[in-house]
């Protein structure tokens, strides 16, 4: 099933382990030979910038990516303009973090106006782009499943994504492509292709049936129905050959033991992405 | 938010009232002067078609569809022929209660291959055309929610049932517009607009947040995110002015007293469709 991928491009999402500390997370990739991490803010937030700085330093991992950045859409003004401020302490510890890529989960319509909400996303990363320059930081906008366009995403299709991206014109600007959010999508190949050159992330799970929850709905790769490898070549074609995350959302495996998460982790990574 | 909406278009699709008997429903539907219903297979068949038909006569509702046929794909041939035999049965059914649509829910992959089943699905409904010709009903192609792709239906856009309903080039095929299942659609208006002619059905219930579940996640209109009345002006701009089903897949539903749910429906559909 798997096309062999180097196990040097995994990369341990953070919220995968979200009963760990940082600490914990950072320990566990070092002791399991994980390269890479991808860090959540509200773990950040936990110890302080400075000292996730320290020890993030200190054990040699490389950073894939920040998450998250995004929430844009609000029909107050000045809410919105909190909501960018927001996004630029995010840029900040992206930075500071030495990671090229801020994750952007854009956020829901605050009323039933979509197009209207997808339009403040818009104009929200436009008004960051300065900034996420000055720092080196992409903004990488990930399309989320449709399910969760009520309370999580107006931007709900790669094909979405791609169009903002081009809108905006601007090479700071990037897509992110996650198996769980876009494996059903009829025009997910051709999305890919079009992503050419702009995917910063690529990341993955599984989509098992019965789904074991809407928020926590994620399964282990190899559990599901998704053709991981097939999507993932698709991505590589396109000249992406950065990390994988692995980021699993789950009760059942967030209350497994971390390390044995890891270890199945690495043995799903080798055999089913 | 309602643009007035005449009562006389309202339809009861029977899973609304599940727990009801067929005689249930349609004597619920005259009691509260709902003019049609939409029948659900598996509710004749626990009385029969003749009984079916003969109850429906007596009552004067008229039947806006039945639901359903479809589940195309299987990876054995014989299977899958054995599927579109099925879906004769529900065309006849169709036919035998005086109703023009028959609504496809195209099935799920067998594999992971979701292009393959997608061509399995084109190919079972082109087999049924002549049939369908023959008995006078219509074939509408249901796109479900995209979470439903690993289960219910890999047709999952509006976009992909247009595009399946063009190549197959004939007026017996046509698109079933459920609200729940495409207001999230970034591309909802324009393929309303490009499926101009060939509706066949416009199905209302709500997305409310949290979900109360997937399969049964439906929700009363009024009680969710979705604007109706403009998904509604879309469709009867393109020409549909046919019975407006109110389809909703929930267990409080289920649990209420079936009069009290249909008074409940009535008044919704008044304010809120």
């Amino acid at each position: 099933m798997s096309g062999n991928v180097d196990i040097k491009r995994l990369s341990l999402n953070q919220i995968t382990t979200e009963n760990w500390s940082l600490r914990e997370a950072i320990e566990g990739c070092v002791r399991h030979d994980i390269p890479s991490i991808s860090v959540w803010r509200h773990k950040i937030s936990e110890i302080g910038l400075k000292e996730s700085k320290n020890m993030i330093k200190a054990s040699g991992l490389s950073v894939s990516s920040i998450c998250r950045g995004g929430m844009f859409p609000a029909v107050n003004a000045s809410e919105r303009e909190t909501r960018i401020e927001d996004n630029k302490r995010a840029i900040e510890e992206a930075a500071e973090l030495g990671t090229e890529v801020l994750v952007l989960v854009c956020g829901p319509s605050p009323n039933k106006d979509l197009q209207e909400s997808r339009k403040w996303v818009q104009e929200g990363i436009e008004s960051l782009i300065p900034f996420a320059e000055q720092h080196q930081v992409k903004l990488g906008i990930e399309p989320l499943h449709p399910m969760y366009a009520a309370d999580r995403s107006v931007i709900t299709t790669l094909g979405e994504a791609n169009k903002m991206q081009r809108m905006l014109g601007s090479r700071q600007v990037g897509v992110i492509v996650d198996v769980f959010h876009v494996w059903w999508d009829p025009f997910l190949y051709e999305e890919i292709t079009r992503a050419s050159g702009n995917i910063l992330g690529f990341h993955v799970s599984d989509w098992k049936v019965p789904l074991p929850d809407i928020f926590k709905g994620r399964s282990m790769m190899g559990d599901g129905v998704i053709d991981i490898p097939r999507i993932r070549q698709a991505v590589e074609e396109e000249g992406y050959q950065g990390a994988i995350e692995v980021e699993i959302i789950n009760q059942d495996i967030w209350n497994m033991p971390g390390d044995e998460n890891l270890q199945m982790i690495k043995e799903r990574f080798a055999a089913c992405v």
